[in-house]
């Protein structure tokens, strides 16, 4: 699959398992089930354990680099999208790893996420600009999400800052990630390959994001679940269509039993639901 | 010298070996000696010798990881900083990774550069804000220089645009950069532990930070060598202590045959030697 480009995998995806949710691996050693911590490929085995009771029920996974490489697990990481993309080659993955560096640099990572992990998108960090960014377009058939507007406490330290301009946007001061979200879909957007990482727990933010960018660019949305966002205010905010949005914690830990799996898929049936109602709903209002 | 806090190591080293110059380890395979090519650990072995032919010219040593990740080297990584640690006790180790996220995959971050690679000090990205940095101040005797001016063309992208603010600073618009240079020698700065990343590209603006901070907060300046950046007026610009001046491409590929090392030395000397004598030339002018 990794001829067709990473927004047609996505939506094409997306429609036929009519799915919105990405499920997120940030494996914590200390919540797995007790009967694999201390293993050798403990998180591997977790991971992959969640991803075959949930192949059905999802747009995308989105395994987080550094609980991986915390617990010199890249081995593992490598396994589990090599395992994802073998066995379910229909689902997208998008290494969660928010790199940010000078072109040379950049490029070295865009080779650990493509060539190494041959991940189908990654995650990127804005603040070096342009050519921080580049080197990733060069593969065209993969996916690049720029933090935008992040959805932790400290995202408001510089996003939300007003910037100095004649030009307001939607009527208000430009705030820097509405710049972010200018950028990307315009200059920086060489080949239509760029999406945009919105957090869940602002949906009014969601919103002028949306309107800045149009409706055709994906938005990655976390903080769904354990980070407090509301799906129903998220998804009317962000429109119905090109949106991804992450659950992780709420969905590895819902047991830690040995049940975990079937549990995660619970959860995740639950929250899929949740996000098709708040669809529907949406639809229906217009 | 894990007791220590790394800006006091940084401080004595620079002092005892009177030098400001730090070597940065971004080994691209491609450029290595022919003869080491292809070699199972050739990574480890040439960032060693380079190493082992400069320890009494350099006040610390930056390797970039993405260089090692790009080629499933993370464990040579390890052996390079063990092997400085053990055979260098005294030069800091300042792990290039520029990593930002949530509070909680910070920690793992951290956990990955300190307590994995044993790094003394860590490079990190401000976007998302206080809480992803917030981790890394945990370890009471680590380094972290967050990003505020890069080096790279890009670099003006985001960290140039000027703010909307009813104050100004130093007479002018506050633009990004500033701003994130407050903030890391203000709210952020809790026990002193932080520095800054400043391009020697840029010098106007290291000379903007410098009066930002004040004399204390060590900066570390790329983008000498390679990148173009000139020492006389990078030195006249971040005032001529605190400084870590750090020089990547044109020392570790000083040759490209099994002269390296002693190439690398050369050239590292003669780039402590530059320094050194803006130093003096600065010195002189007060």
């Amino acid at each position: 699959m990794n001829d067709i480009p990473f927004t047609h995998k996505l939506s094409k995806l997306s429609k036929q398992q009519d799915s919105s949710l990405c499920i997120g691996f940030d494996p914590d050693i200390l919540k797995l089930p007790v009967s694999m911590r201390g293993k050798a490929d403990a998180i591997f085995a977790f991971c992959k354990e969640i991803v075959d009771a949930t192949a059905d029920l999802v747009c995308a996974y989105k395994p987080q680099i550094a609980y991986f490489s915390a617990n010199r697990a890249e081995n593992q990481l490598e396994l589990l999208i090599q395992h994802i993309h073998r066995n379910h080659p229909q689902i997208p993955v998008i290494l969660d790893a928010k790199r940010g560096d000078i072109g040379s640099t950049a490029e070295q990572y865009a080779v650990e996420a493509f060539d190494r992990y041959q991940a189908d998108a990654v995650t990127v960090n804005p603040y070096m600009g342009f050519d921080s960014i580049e080197p990733y377009l060069k593969y065209a058939n993969k996916g690049v999400f720029v933090l935008c507007r992040t959805s932790n406490p400290g995202g408001s330290d510089l996003q939300f800052l007003p910037l100095k301009s004649d030009t307001q946007v939607l009527g208000k001061d430009e705030l820097l990630f509405e710049r972010v979200a200018s950028l990307a879909a315009g200059a920086w957007n060489l080949h239509g390959q760029l999406g945009l990482v919105v957090g869940a727990t602002f949906p009014e933010e969601i919103a002028r994001v949306r309107q800045i960018v149009g409706a055709n660019m994906p938005l990655l949305i976390p903080g769904i679940g354990a980070q407090g966002g509301d799906i129903e205010k998220t998804i009317q905010a962000g429109g119905g269509e090109q949106l991804v949005i992450n659950s992780s914690r709420q969905i590895l830990y819902a047991s830690s039993e040995s049940d975990f799996a079937e549990a995660a898929r619970r959860v995740a049936i639950h929250t899929r639901d949740a996000i098709r109602q708040a669809q529907k709903n949406l639809k229906d209002k217009d």
